[in-house]
């Protein structure tokens, strides 16, 4: 299904510029070359445009951020949009603080993003920004998506692309892709991934390097690395039960099999729903 | 005999905010999920009370301290003061520097903790700060607790326990955990533990969860994290040994321990002693 | 062959200073434990040059460089000249942004390295700096080292080294060390080391660890610890193969290895050629 993504990405080894959090910063690297990509990280407002111009795609993630590198990634989204350049945002914590939200506002206002990721209480506080004229909503949908309750979610999300013009990405039990026009629900990962600081942020990364690599179909490419990412998940967690080890070595197989993956693996193992 | 402890922590899920290094800050946020309880690192001080207030218990780490963090828990510690939320503290390097020991001191100044953790020699960095109209003392203490002068090292500890109104715990060979009431020597732990970078700063976030998710018992809290984070050592040690890895997967090993203890473990591995 | 390099270290535990960036620092701290030595990180302006008085080397990486952090290695640099610690300097993606060519040249031209590491194009930019009344030069070498090329680069490499020195080193599939006077072809190592996060970063931190116990053989302690890392590496690769782990994994077999190594070991694997 991904076949043609998948060959990109490791046909172009894309580099990304991650704007991101201190605490989850080496497992994106080491998932970004694992998945075929390169990781370069830049914060400093002097440089960030210039090596954003390098790259092949932007990750934001503000999972620690400060008053310093917020400018910074205004700056270089702003870079990004200009040079045609697809910027991720992973707006981690919206919601938790007037910074985030604020922030998160902010980022959304001001930069056109590509691709938006988060769990359903940070899509939904992303939700609530008032963006081009449109007014920002509250939303009545659960924070987890479940069987029960998938067609609620992925009218909110499907809708929610569409007035963003990006594609928005809710990640839980089950994972929904969506850029308005056509929506995916995927079915991959397993519970205990959430054990692992990070599982977030990496895939955010990584959707960054198959968004580089695919510039021309975004939610395809998307898609696939939500796919990747949660199938990598599940061979880690039976590699991890195999072994007897615990949530650290469960990562590290994550990763392992990340740097393994390729076109059969994933048309074997992805749990790709079409849901509209 | 830790038995409630664990169990509340495993059912409470403590959010522990931490300010601490960006040199092990990865390893404290997966070992705070292996442990029962849930990470969140934020350091801008536009956001810290807020991200305060939503938590169970606050880690002030000064590993990597600099001027605008130092600010950021000031302000969060005096925030979970007023919302009687515990603060641990892990003065690392106090005594190496001048920034390091008065940070030190200021934090002990504008700040009342319920854990403070560290080596023998920060520990008597901390002895030496001036509070509350007592003077700080030089201690005449070996900076290595051992069997033959762990008498004179509880005596401290103990009477500087008394002196904070704080848990004073002192990390080594022998680790002692003290309120000036009740004085615990734990001997679990492996020397090998050393060759990791962040056991210390791991542990401190450790208390932090236990502490948050039994605020009523705080010496006891902080003892059992003693204990489960040592007897995880020594597990990964044998782990390390049996399958010829080095210092880098006993790491893992021990963080994996640590998503896999529980009260039956702990009750059979804890080598606990009442000193007092 | 670096026999007493390797004693040295072991009987020495030298700490390290390192300045880094907070990508691959955890990484750092752990190899530094793992080899024999000891890490310090601190880059706040007020301690830096007391943290620096206390090391045996210094590392500067500006992997992640920022303009509070640039003064602070500038600082500490100066500080390690004065007190006579060799500074080892890493210019993480030099001639990627104005920034870092910029603060490169800044620093060569205000402290003295004892070594500086880096790939070739990192190398090429340091090569353009004007210093002490020589002017830079643009070089006419190929960015990878090969059997074909090898003449070229040690010529430059050993003119470079002389201009500046220093002793310069440049990592790739072949790697080549040289002062000036003594030049050495190291080909130790594996490919899959580029997969891994950090491996440069870790290599620069072992180098200050070997330098800083031997400061009066800076070019065989240089040469010795880029032996000893590539030999890891290949003793790690051979592990992942027959494991079936992955990138992540080859990480911590890596510093695992670093962990054991020993001189029979470094003397067995290490792959040295004298050029001149």
């Amino acid at each position: 299904m991904f076949s043609e993504i998948i060959k990109n990405v490791k046909n172009n080894t894309p580099l990304v510029h991650n704007i991101t959090n201190y605490v989850t910063v080496n497992d994106c690297a080491n998932i970004l070359l694992a998945c075929g990509g390169s990781p370069i990280m830049a914060d400093d407002i002097e440089e960030v445009e210039e090596i954003t111009s390098i790259c092949s795609a932007l990750v934001i993630n503000i999972g620690t951020l400060n008053s310093r590198t917020v400018e910074s990634m205004l700056k270089a989204g702003k870079k990004a949009n200009e040079l045609n350049i697809p910027v991720i945002l992973d707006p981690v914590g919206a919601g938790a603080s007037k910074l985030r939200t604020d922030t998160t506002f902010r980022l959304l206002d001001e930069i056109k993003f590509a691709v938006i990721r988060g769990n359903m209480s940070e899509i939904k506080t992303v939700g609530k920004a008032d963006t081009s004229g449109t007014r920002g909503v509250d939303a009545n949908v659960s924070d987890s998506i479940t069987e029960e309750n998938i067609h609620e979610a992925v009218k909110y999300i499907s809708s929610l692309s569409e007035k963003l013009s990006a594609v928005v990405i809710v990640t839980g039990a089950i994972d929904v892709v969506s850029d308005g026009a056509k929506t995916y629900a995927i079915r991959n990962g397993h519970p205990m991934m959430s054990k692992i600081s990070g599982t977030g942020c990496m895939l955010t990364s990584v959707i960054g390097a198959y968004c580089g690599a695919n510039k021309d179909d975004i939610i395809d490419a998307a898609a696939a690395a939500v796919c990747a990412v949660g199938l990598c998940g599940e061979l880690a967690y039976e590699k991890m039960r195999k072994n007897d080890d615990g949530t650290s070595l469960l990562r590290s197989h994550l990763i392992d099999f990340m740097s393994k993956i390729d076109d059969e693996m994933l048309k074997e193992g992805a749990k790709v729903e079409v849901r509209q």
